[in-house]
């Protein structure tokens, strides 16, 4: 513990870096990561102290090809003691293969934008919602023990339709739950939160779905993504998404850094006396190699540059 | 007002965005920008709704020869109506030279790290609260309305020393206001602040100096810039520091970025419907231009990239 950024009695003792690169950082970028580096990445974070990590998505090859080796991913994922790999599944095929691959958790994305829904998915989040129905049917059916997360995208608006009011993002996150999700999350998938926002939405948010709600993405479009991981923390959010280099983008602003960078994220949380069980120097190099892998691609991320504080005191981050 | 994201009871109604990136941010890259430019920055940046600019330094011209031009801009800066014009000062004889210039406003700056303080000012940080005196006595003696600010700067710890224990800068925070400082603020000069940091320095200090509390000092070289911003709104700080275009740097992090950048900052204020009388549009205008001017320095800043979201609506930046 670090002895003298004392916690705040509002602020959590530990929190969850979820790493999900391999999922939303590589999906918006042009360059295929081979499986065997993807694995080194997997196997280098989890070496660093991460425990959770998003390895891919089972969604078709000829539309993602830089995912479509995700059921190899996931099998190498589960080989790593501790580690509790997710997937993203768009549909019940999908989970299908989640459920096959033994994944720990998936996660069905809803846009609560119906305009957005329409463009990305082809269904109106109500879709959504009663294909998570069916996806927990599947499951259950199957006796997996794989968590069903309802992830409410274009949360604090869109780039297709502006608002997207605060009733409809918690009417669809109760409907996820009703379904059957067993986790809920929100996200700001276009970067317009800001942090009296997330508060605002994130508070009602908690107080309906409790434990039950599970994690907050936030993409740094617009420079906000760390205040909001703070504002979120406020009101009782434990667990982030963040992709190391802040790889991603956003595909409506070319140029524009995509999620929050897990090594930035990682420090925040540290110095403030919030255990990851990051180290965050392994993770550092890890960044490093990977912005290797990734030749020209438009990196994001601050510590990488500056380095650590000559006061972070590496030990606040042991879990 | 905002209707979409109603004020929070704990964040301000308005706040007051300070250009510093004529000094701050000039004085650490290498170009020297002519006076013409560097005049037409400050009247194209009121003209957006900037009412507070920090316009230069009055140190040595063979020390900062970027800076050489402090006393015409404060001239030019006095033509425009409503334009509180500030400059640094590092002693008496730069105190004299903004007395004579009438400054609305001198900021006299004291590291609260004692080995930066030796190693950049050549004082110890009690020879820079004797020097206020000696300011204070100068300024009242020639009958000078300008206002005296003390700046504690390295708050939050420094890279030479490392540490710099809270009550230290407290201490000082202190013995400005006794020397007859007017104002009081503090800085994160080398952006080893997190938010919690801030809360809790930031709250003993306000809770110190009352109204005499002035201004946040934050450099966004680990990316928490914008954290820390909000963080000291929770605890009622309503004026920050920061650079169009986020240039200045930091020297011992090469590549790093400076202060936050006005236009993210001004966003981020705008989108919480604290009014800062900033026209965000004709902000990042003057920041292409400035880009332009500044050629192959560094730039930084998040919104430029992006544009401002679909949602954001422009009448709540208007006092």
């Amino acid at each position: 513990m670090n002895a003298r950024h004392p916690r705040h009695s509002h602020l959590p003792s530990t929190a969850i870096v979820r790493e999900v690169g391999l999922r939303d950082g590589l999906q918006s970028i042009a360059t295929i990561l081979p499986t065997d580096l993807k694995c080194e990445w997997i196997r280098v974070a989890h070496a660093a102290g991460q425990r959770e990590i998003e390895v891919g998505s089972f969604v078709p090859a000829r539309l993602l090809p830089q995912l479509a080796d995700t059921a190899e991913l996931l099998a190498f994922a589960r080989t790593l003691p501790g580690l509790f790999a997710s997937v993203l599944v768009p549909n019940l095929r999908g989970a299908d293969a989640a459920i096959a691959g033994k994944a720990d958790l998936m996660i069905v994305p809803l846009s609560a934008s119906h305009a957005h829904s329409l463009a990305n998915l082809r269904k109106t989040p109500d879709d959504v919602v009663a294909e998570v129905a069916r996806i927990r049917a599947a499951r259950d059916a199957a006796g997996s023990k794989a968590l069903i997360e309802g992830g409410v995208g274009t949360a604090f608006g869109c780039t297709i339709q502006g608002r997207v009011e605060k009733s409809e993002v918690l009417r669809l996150m109760q409907a996820l739950l009703d379904a059957g999700a067993d986790r809920v999350s929100l996200a700001d998938t276009v970067g317009y939160a800001d942090p009296a926002m997330v508060e605002d939405l994130f508070e009602a948010a908690v107080k309906i779905a409790g434990d039950r709600f599970w994690c907050g993405h936030f993409h740094d479009t617009r420079g906000l993504g760390l205040a909001n991981v703070y504002a979120a923390l406020q009101v009782g959010v434990r667990r982030f998404d963040a992709c190391l280099a802040g790889i991603g983008g956003c595909p409506h602003a070319p140029g524009a850094s995509g999620n929050v960078s897990t090594e930035d994220l990682a420090y925040m949380l540290g110095s403030m006396g919030i255990a990851t069980g990051i180290d965050i120097a392994r993770l550092l190099a890890l960044r490093a190699r990977v912005a290797g892998w990734l030749g020209g691609e438009t990196l994001h991320g601050a510590l990488w540059q500056a380095g650590l504080p000559k006061t972070f005191e590496a030990e606040a981050t042991a879990v």
